[in-house]
């Protein structure tokens, strides 16, 4: 895996929604693919998001994560700016409507233009779908996911010893 | 009234939105407040949309209506590109989930950019409330919607009259 | 600017809204435009709101602002008594159902009768929007205007500081 | 029971509400209730609409029965300048979000000013709901209120009949 | 007034609506319309809920109130059980999704059966409308009513003197 | 298995509801499961509800279909009228609100009673749950159900089949 | 009975589903029905589930009970696994959207694969629905069922007793 | 680009689902890269959706996109049989609920196990998001990614012109 720049640019709208972005850096983090976190505002700083749309694929980015929350308008504009996949998170903020907000304003883009949106507050996924996709062509991440994956099923063993203690007591 | 320029930009996602939007442009043209047209995408013409909000103040434009549907980010990123008012209009679109997804990503912009949001599909409430806007500072607009808020009255009689038709057959 | 005389009339149909309407004052302060604060019930005080609307365009008033959750009535009964733009802010009180009530009973107005609706709670940005609508014909308020959207990009700069500072550690 | 004058109210916002709203009226001529039906919008003639409310007791208004779509005030609007009853119907009109926004607008009434709030487009229900209102002190009323529930009670047993015939084809 | 006998039965689904359901009781209280207050569960004592219902208008009652949450059916089988009018009081019980269910189960009874319902949690509303029910043959009734909507006006009067409070600090 | 006597009963509010309904006994019948449609409505014949739901267990009655729309309570109403299981159909009518009423009126029953929901309009789903309930203890309906879910497989390989010839045009 | 062996199979997708779905055993165990507990995800350990569908009537299961939130896919799959009947368990965890995407992935399965759906967080219910699918074969069982309805009526009554002394204080 | 084998696979529920997944299929189609369709049912046919998603890897598929409507429950269920990347497509079939329930049942997945969803019925977006995925590696696929997002500005300078024709009229 060629380790020597960053792959995935992870964006959010404001500092609140770090939280839950951090976390897909975090995935990308443990299995080796290097990614940036940056803030850039649909709403408060236009201009610096059409830049880092224009430029993300010639900087060598190959997928962007864009979280949002409320009118989440952020991952849309990012997907209207760069042929590279866009990965949306929508995020239940504060000023959102118990999330629904956030992810209508995410999910439902027009032909032409697709955001391949995860679940609510789900930054580690939008992580793993990343690496996902870099893992179509990379061998070295392919194994990672898959070696991912196994120990899903051993957390669900270890649940399951859990519980059987909880059962006996 | 200066009717030499301008005052109010009329933009639309997409050909589809035209027979919500051209309301609008009705009502204006009914009370000689002079608009313009145009369709502009936020997903499709990013540049074109950026140019458009960057350009409007310059140009004398004094309100902007902006109608969309399914994931609608045109109001609110006209909002953030200009200082001046943004009316945006929910299109419950062939794409739209039945007119929520427009409503929310309309409606719910994060604090510092508001959106006067008008209700689905109200194409002539927009140019109406744009109207009211220019009439803050011209007179002449106001004697005009002080005349049809009059005519709405006048309406409610004559259906009052239809009404007592059925009634009495 | 003239500054003589109110321009903005605040209004929310009870106390309890207080909190998120002085939001809305409190932007108005900060640029210089004269505003009042006032509750006015559209249920409990229906004469008094009609005195309300029918005497703000000669009081001066350029714009009102209405504030109500659950089944929101002011804003709307507001727009139907006074030809000035009257902007709606729904609020997530202790009465209303997760603020739906609030969003559709201020923003699905009928045609003719429309109410500039703001996101859920966002007294601010309801100040913001009638600021914008004065500085159609004001210029003092749009240098104003444009100055605070300027504090925008400045506040994700700060931002990205923070953000930097949490990645190092 | 005194049938010289009216006793039950029945307004609605437009004329688009009629087929609705006259069945309050059907079923009211039914059981030999005295009614009066009109068009009174909260939103187009808000002086009609006080007067209305506030001449209701004088005039020996027993109920009103109020209808309306969208942003529907006109129940709340009444409840708040009478204190006679007022019964709501959601009407599920052009303008309305599959009604959602007439539920709401006309249920959700803060605490001193109940609505009593029928099934979406129940123009019928609300006309059984008012003479039920009258038959609290009226025995004539009552035994009628009495003889439609058992009519209700014998199309059930049309119905298992008819339902019969389509088993043993 | 007659208050020899109860007037209003205020039943219930589970002693956790108590509190949203006294606030019936203390209402009609405070203007002296004698009520009664029980628990009769749809659904845990459904014959118990048959003979309160059957036997609701020989015992004298008026009205009755009837409170529940979520799959809300006491307010519709005790409609369908009594001539008498029954207004419904959804609660947003631990059972409930978010009141969604109390509202519509209480609230979309078909065709004959009609139920008043008010807003979600609404007990007062409740009181004020039996109250209001029992005033269109009570002129004492009638007479507090009228009072306590004046009360109303004096409510918002003092919460402006509070608001001025606040405004001055 | 014995067929002498009717094993599941199917009750409906409204003959409206016998096109969703009769899927369920064209299942039964299928599959030779003996069963009886009436319709019995909660709120028009609510003693003749209580006879049913009372008398099922001693007529050798195994199950209860049950299906409604709007505020479905005949479902609820049954499973707290009989200890055997009763399953629900929530049906999409003319006087639902796209089925949610319906939905959330049948499904969120209170602890202790009870109803198994099926999808809205499923009318065959609930014959074939009801013949697995009784295929827990009878190994000929057993071996029907086993059979039946393999045609399941058949159909998508005929689906495959017209799929490939529609790509092949 | 046979209490020999397990009778009900439990599944959850997580050990945080623990809490609801333990609810189901408690009920099991207090009329001596068998049961056991698992953990089988259907995301993280789909062949463990494949698995225990395929072998569950071999085993001697009669019923199963699957409980999972958010995009909640094993009690359906369950049911496309096994010829024996399916109860869903809709969770509220804190990767649901309010319990609305648990009801709906849980509740609208397509035709010929019903899930006997519960009421959000209804893992007594489920226990409770178990029992009486396994009651239509088993007197004793059924006499459980009978016992345990009596029960809810003298609830009931517990719960007057503790309503009448609050009215008392 | 490497076109000897098909390198996304296009899966669907029902027969019924094949009018929006072709034109996933299309897309890619007209942009060269080969992909297959097959209609593989999650709950009809477990066993084929479990082979299905385990030799997907191995057959060198790059891509899965998954369509289903309802309960929609493929996509998930093969983003947990596959390292490989899905796309779940939401399709508002009859069995849907408007479609809500198909889109919360395919996005709201649990951590470790993403989809990529896409808006309501937007096949072909699904399509254009599988191409951008294999254009992260192939030059050629991002070429053409670049001249279809090309394609979409001269589309809507086509609807201007054909905007000025109809206002010109």
């Amino acid at each position: 895996m060629d380790s020597s720049g960053v792959k995935v640019g992870i964006i959010m709208g404001s500092i609140s929604d770090e939280p839950i972005m951090r976390e897909a850096k975090e995935f990308l983090d443990s299995i080796g693919v290097p990614s940036e976190m940056k803030i850039v505002s649909a709403h408060r700083t236009p201009m610096e998001m059409v830049d880092y749309g224009h430029s993300a694929l010639q900087r060598g980015l190959k997928v962007i994560i864009a979280g949002a929350g409320g009118a989440a308008h952020l991952p849309g504009m990012m997907a209207s700016l760069t042929p590279i996949p866009v990965i949306g998170v929508p995020v239940k903020s504060s000023i959102s409507l118990d999330g629904w907000d956030s992810i209508l304003s995410i999910l439902q883009m027009p032909p032409g233009i697709p955001v391949a949106t995860v679940a609510l507050n789900s930054g580690r996924n939008a992580g793993i779908l990343a690496a996902q996709i870099l893992a179509t062509s990379d061998e070295e991440i392919m194994k990672r996911i898959v070696e991912f994956k196994s120990s899903l099923v051993e957390k669900v063993s270890d649940m399951n010893i859990e519980l059987n203690k909880k059962l006996n007591n």
